[in-house]
């Protein structure tokens, strides 16, 4: 994919300062940008960057004044970094996600029916009795079990694993490896101390806009469903039990794990390798910070949770600035009793 | 799937008071249950939802008094939750594993056996060698390498990788995405700081009834295997490393990580997220709890243990307890030495 | 496979003590071993094994003495333990790694190339535009996607997900179910509080002599690359966020996580479950213990941290040892004032 600046130029509808027959192919940084990449200046704080850069061209703005020279071409628009996104879905549409058709061998099952404008990649597999929108992208190594339902635009990923029964709005991204209704972890103890399955019948639900990390697995419910409601964003190798709900716009980051039944509300944060034990419910707006283990149910709204276990962040940064003196309190404490010995004897 | 309220009483040996001919099409907890819906009461603390549920069905405890009128259906039985527990089997049965005979294309290597009764999903791979028993699920994408053997009602879900070499006992279940006998991390210091692989070629046993959840690694042996005993079930995302042992009908939530060479005993509870380091032997019976990290050998059985570094779990309830309020108790000493300075200066 | 102890002895160079035609059919650990075991003895510790051991055959010192009568034959060497990783070499190689050639159905896009020596496995995908070396080796399921590069002598296990434009070094290894340039998880918040993806066009790349685990997670870079340096070794269920950098010969145990944009140095060791936050630099031979949590970048080379926030290893398990005594501090310091009523109301 190869570009002239003034191309782009004539795409943004902006005019050029300099060469417009420089040859682009790649878009970088302005910090990092290397002969033939295009960058864009959007923050003040990069100016500096826009004398010294080795980009080709530049996206600035058309009231940016310049106080030395530059050696780019500069391509200057209303605002840089709306276009430099524009740019830069153009650039992931072409890339990676604009491919339609299918590659062979794919198998779809009886009764399925898929819109137009998919693309299905080669072993990509749909079982019997799915409904799939228009502009759906399946790609190779996919399973998409029997009777699940995909929503328009939706893209899902190489070698996720959708198991049965499984529904999926419009526009969702489900990363490759990711499992979506695996069994939940469900199991009865017996007089013997074995344990047996308890069916898990229920499905997963996710609705429109929600991503869904690499390798991430989403229990289904044991009967009824595990939702992932509108617009929430979850990141790789995160854990979702059974019966867990997770609200509208909630973003949950890597390795984090929920326990089965919890609720989690609307605009939530939890932060990395954060664990929350089962059938609580957190109120909209919780904030839970990395590593943090929650135990206990969040009714009021916007709080900010640290610590295994997780209490009030402010109360928990100052508790952790003590901790680290324990030693220096302990001998403090020996020093008023007029003895050593407790403390040495830990 | 659809049947009449009559028709489930009849396989139940139930009597139906109320209308026989009604359809069901799903089953639901009580409290969730709409129009179509066939739940239960098995437990008097649900009985208040008898009078306000939205089921078309009930089945109920022959004994069962009625406090009020009931709108939906019931089906009198002797043991309502044994009786929804066996609907709940054959709904899973007929709706998720009841598929049988070959989707292609398939691929089996040469010298494989495998009994009758068997599914194997379009683009399942089994390489050779293998023995494989009689009601064996291979589910599409699954990839079974060389001399595995797998034993009969064993469940393979769609995606999970099964090294050469491993060996799986009857009625196993090991779902999606899940990986068992991938290299073991050993990697040995060279003098230029570099680091060269040492050979894995153990492999890993499972024996009968362990269940494996989705996205779980279980790592071969250097030599010899890296074992999980009859009944365990270990959960999603899990982390087993090379040459571990787990006992009998132990129990290992989602995201927990077993270091190298160390061994669990038998009814071992680990919740979720813990983490235990290498070459560790944990006694029968004992619990970690969840995100907890354990570095020593457990030799008494039944142990509770928590936090990071874990010890005995009453005395980090009570640490932590004191933990929260560290900078009161910093303040009082401070108090009681007559100057605010120490702590102040923290 | 089966050999003779004279056969084996042979290929060592070393001279055999016994029944040269005793047939050996695995490798094992010298306090393990069972008939037909070939096992080597190399540390003065385990010589006692020598006397009681199963095994058939001991790869043993030239210079080793016998304190007793020994019921195994014995191959006398140089240098038993070089002797016996060759074996276990020769082994995975032969069992594990040994096959070449195309098994179908597998699928090779347009435009792409792979030398000699090769192994494709069924129902393998490589997409348009790659550049595979020789000797590279590509199990079933795995799927690369367009315009990868993949150098000489690297393996892709099964299942392995490769997404577009990545780039692999000579010697590298890639495990099963391993996920290499899914988008970094990058939102841009909207005024209304829903979330707007950034695209992610960037990608990832892996110098030579790089290991990747099973189930482990590395996004690519929003733009530019996500950079693994050379010879460093990645455990199983690792997440690698986007623009991260780690340098060479560094070791990252199972279960850690790294956010975006973090570097970390030459010759550092992150142990399992610990997680790094994002923008921190990390100075060679850092050393981050299990379950840490780091949240500041460390400039000074050969650190040790420890703790969730993680600070210097020393005064962390100091702090630890008094934490555990909390309750008695607690009450001592009641003691002093005089009064039990502030700790028991905690």
């Amino acid at each position: 994919m190869e570009f002239t600046v003034g191309q782009i130029a004539e795409v943004l509808s902006g005019t050029v300062e300099g060469d417009a027959s420089m040859r682009i192919d790649r878009l970088a940084k302005i910090e990092e940008a290397q002969a033939g990449s295009l960058a864009f200046l959007a923050n003040a704080k990069y100016e500096p960057h826009l004398y010294t850069t080795s980009a080709s061209a530049i996206i600035i703005s058309k009231k940016q004044a310049l106080r030395q020279p530059v050696a780019a071409a500069l391509i200057r628009v209303d605002d840089p970094y709306l276009c430099f996104s524009r740019l830069l879905e153009f650039y992931q549409q072409t890339t990676r996600t604009g491919r339609r058709g299918v590659e062979e061998p794919a198998f779809l099952g009886a009764n399925s029916t898929i819109g137009e404008g998919h693309f299905r990649g080669a072993f990509s597999y749909i079982g019997e009795g799915c409904t799939i929108g228009r502009d759906v992208l399946i790609f190779p190594h996919a399973t998409i079990g029997d009777r699940c339902q995909i929503g328009d635009g939706s893209i899902i990923y190489a070698g996720a694993r959708i198991y049965a029964d499984t529904v999926i709005g419009a526009r969702c991204t489900v990363h490759a490896g990711a499992v979506i209704g695996s069994d939940g972890f469900g199991f009865a103890p017996q007089p013997d101390g074995s344990y047996r399955a308890i069916p898990q019948i229920g499905n997963v639900v996710l609705e429109d806009n929600v991503s869904i990390g690499a390798n991430t697995t989403i229990d289904c419910a044991t009967m009824g469903s595990t939702i992932i409601r509108e617009g929430s964003k979850i990141d790789n190798l995160v854990q979702i039990a059974h019966n867990v709900e997770i609200g509208r716009h909630t973003v949950v980051a890597a390795q984090t794990g929920i326990s089965g039944s919890t609720k989690i509300g609307d605009y939530c944060v939890l932060a990395g390798q954060a664990g929350l034990a089962g059938h609580l419910t957190l109120a909209n707006r919780t904030t839970v910070t990395a590593q943090s283990g929650v135990g206990k149910s969040i009714k009021e709204e916007g709080q900010f949770l640290q610590g295994s276990p997780a209490f009030n962040l402010r109360d928990s940064l100052r508790a952790n600035a003590i901790f680290r003196h324990l030693p220096d309190l302990a001998r403090r404490l020996d020093a008023l009793e007029g003895s050593k010995s407790a403390t040495e004897k830990l």
